[in-house]
């Protein structure tokens, strides 16, 4: 079945419903279908929550399993009303919210976010950029940015003032700051007594940031505040676009890196962190997740050992692919600019600079993933009524 | 092959070794086996690290996939030598560390950590405790405490003085606080607009916090100050014990429980926090890795039609079991105690209490996963040569 696309993000409404063994069927008036089983609805019922907290208080194993409806109707209120046999409790639902929680195939796939993916030749067309003054000033300028971001990947801000700790605002006006070994606040220069190759004047070939740590940092925005150096242009990769070219060219290294876990490993004098995860992970629902690479921090492979040569070959072809100029993207930044991309999609890197030639400074921090995404739902929200929504989720212990 | 247990740890020597198409095979002095693909030893070359970093400086792309030796030798420095035939490069082994990252499945188990798991009669015999002057005092009482609760997944903490925010003291003893949408420090306490069940007098069942989050915290501190209330028992479950319970018990239930991410949400007037993760999740090892429990932060189900009620069957099984007084671990703690577990692994929760009583009031933090494994293997390489231990591994850009 097909959905409707014109209406399914549309409160439907019930056209009819019928009983079945241990689900409700419902017809929606758009033709859409969809069965919610009993134990599910019940579990959902919006009046078992803390009146302030909007938490669930239901414990669940107070619900039969085998749980039925002794009624059900529609009210003139326009809810579908249940009472359950079990012990004359009496469930209302919107059905809005159901439409928006209904899980058959099609309706989840219809809740999906596809990312837009790039190459160097799309960007051409369409290059994600904003400016400092818009998305300080107003938050539907800021949405639109976090929307911007997430689509892409990455955005380019322009205008931000050149005073220090500037990125740290910027980034603070989507969540508090991710703190790292590297401390909430870092800056970028060739250093004499590095603990990092991003610290020298190498060239840093497309990588991701912190690949050791359980939790990549989510967004990394990185100020470029003084750059007189030769050299050091920038380099942005869609990690996620490279990995698709990966899976068409080669399916079995595709396969092997998605699956197989490898170990990171990053460590200094006061440090030694360490982390097994494939390089290429897919989400919940077959999208993805997230790129971990980056060669400096690949631990020992640890792995079976008749995948060793495998291993290889799947990296060194997905390494070929991220360093093809169909995909990485060059470019210089100016002072006052400042990248802001997902640091668990899009590689970045640097090509080598020249310190003699003039002096090359950023400032950078991140934030975590969970805390853009939320602060993007927040903004979205924003209009309507909290406890509506909260009316309308199960939601919310630490 | 089993290893000769006497001797896995200890730095083999070389007896003898052979040339294989793609490995060299090793015969270890204790008898034991290993082989090592060329390519593998190729890129652990120990001579292609930042003078200073020690970040690998090999292009992935400069190995060839079938790279083989022009001659391997035992040095009298007691290296193993290997010039490559592309090249000529020259590269030597210590054969302690060649031991150490052996990667025959039979090497890498013996390398696996294993909790110790525990139900209340075990703890009856041995309760992990610890004294908070002990730990402040000396790096060799800290190492023994992280390892202890490492291994039992929490400890109880004695004497800690009656002062705010002493509870942070502690946590960065080990590392940087973790923080959240809670903040780096936070109070519990009966309030009377809580946004959270925590902040209620409820009773509340065994749970992880911040289940929402991608990242659970890792490690959970909470420092009793004020306990004159009566009630509010504390709770702790050892929920890899309860897993391989339910395992034992109900072997479907636990598999459709490692498999199935489930979706979990936290909301509060200023925040929206989703992830999808499975119950249970096991490590790249297959050991534990995580338990994500909370029943008032479990989201409607978003899951394939056909596993709702397989799932609901299984959660609930799960819940009869962690509320078993076998794995319900029930005390109370005094003002001085001070609380601290693996949040990922040991659920906590308490009785309800009465605040018309008398006052109950905690101070909390949380600090990550990653920090607490790096500061204890830190420690444990006290006393070793930073410079040599890199050597050894490669490692280390941002």
């Amino acid at each position: 079945m097909a959905l409707d696309k014109t209406m399914n993000r549309e409160p439907g409404h019930i056209k009819s419903f019928s009983l079945q063994a241990d689900r409700l069927q419902i017809t929606w008036s758009n033709g859409n279908e969809s069965a919610f089983h009993y134990i599910w609805l019940r579990d959902n019922c919006p009046t078992v929550r803390h009146p302030i907290v909007g938490e669930t208080m239901l414990d669940p194993l107070a619900i039969p399993l085998n749980i039925t409806p002794q009624e059900v109707q529609l009210t003139k209120r326009g809810t579908l009303q249940i009472v359950w046999a079990n012990d004359e409790h009496q469930s209302d639902y919107d059905p809005a919210w159901l439409y928006q929680n209904a899980y058959e195939s099609e309706f989840r796939e219809a809740r999906r976010f596809h990312p837009t993916l790039w190459t160097t030749a799309s960007l051409e067309n369409f290059l994600p950029e904003v400016t400092y003054e818009a998305i300080m000033a107003d938050d539907k300028s800021l949405l639109d940015w976090l929307r911007l971001l997430r689509q892409y990947g990455f955005t380019i801000m322009r205008g931000v003032p050149l005073e220090d700790k500037k990125v740290l605002e910027i980034a603070q006006r989507v969540a508090f700051l991710r703190n790292s070994n590297f401390g909430l606040h870092f800056t970028v220069e060739s250093r004499p007594d590095p603990n990092s190759l991003a610290y020298t004047a190498n060239k840093l070939y497309g990588h991701t940031d912190l690949v050791s740590r359980e939790a990549q940092p989510g967004i990394q925005f990185l100020h470029c505040r003084v750059f007189e150096a030769d050299g050091g242009e920038s380099l942005l990769i869609d990690g996620f676009s490279a990995a698709e070219e990966l899976k068409r060219r080669h399916p079995e290294d595709f396969e092997l890196l998605i699956t197989l876990p490898v170990g990171y490993r990053y460590q200094d004098q006061e440090t030694d962190i360490q982390f097994k995860a494939p390089m290429i992970r897919l989400d919940a629902d077959g999208g993805y997740f997230e790129i971990r690479y980056s060669n400096a921090l690949l631990a020992p492979l640890d792995i079976a050992s008749d995948l060793v040569v495998p291993f290889y070959q799947a990296y060194q072809n997905f390494t070929r692919i991220l360093r093809d100029s169909k995909f990485e993207y060059k470019f210089k930044l100016q002072p006052g600019d400042c990248e802001i991309f997902n640091n668990r999609r899009i590689l970045h890197g640097r090509e080598e600079f020249y310190p003699q030639s003039g002096a090359r400074y950023f400032e950078g921090c991140y934030i975590d993933t969970d805390d853009f995404l939320s602060r993007l739902r927040v903004l979205e929200r924003q209009g309507k009524d909290f406890r509506e929504s909260l009316s309308i989720v199960r939601s919310s212990s630490k």
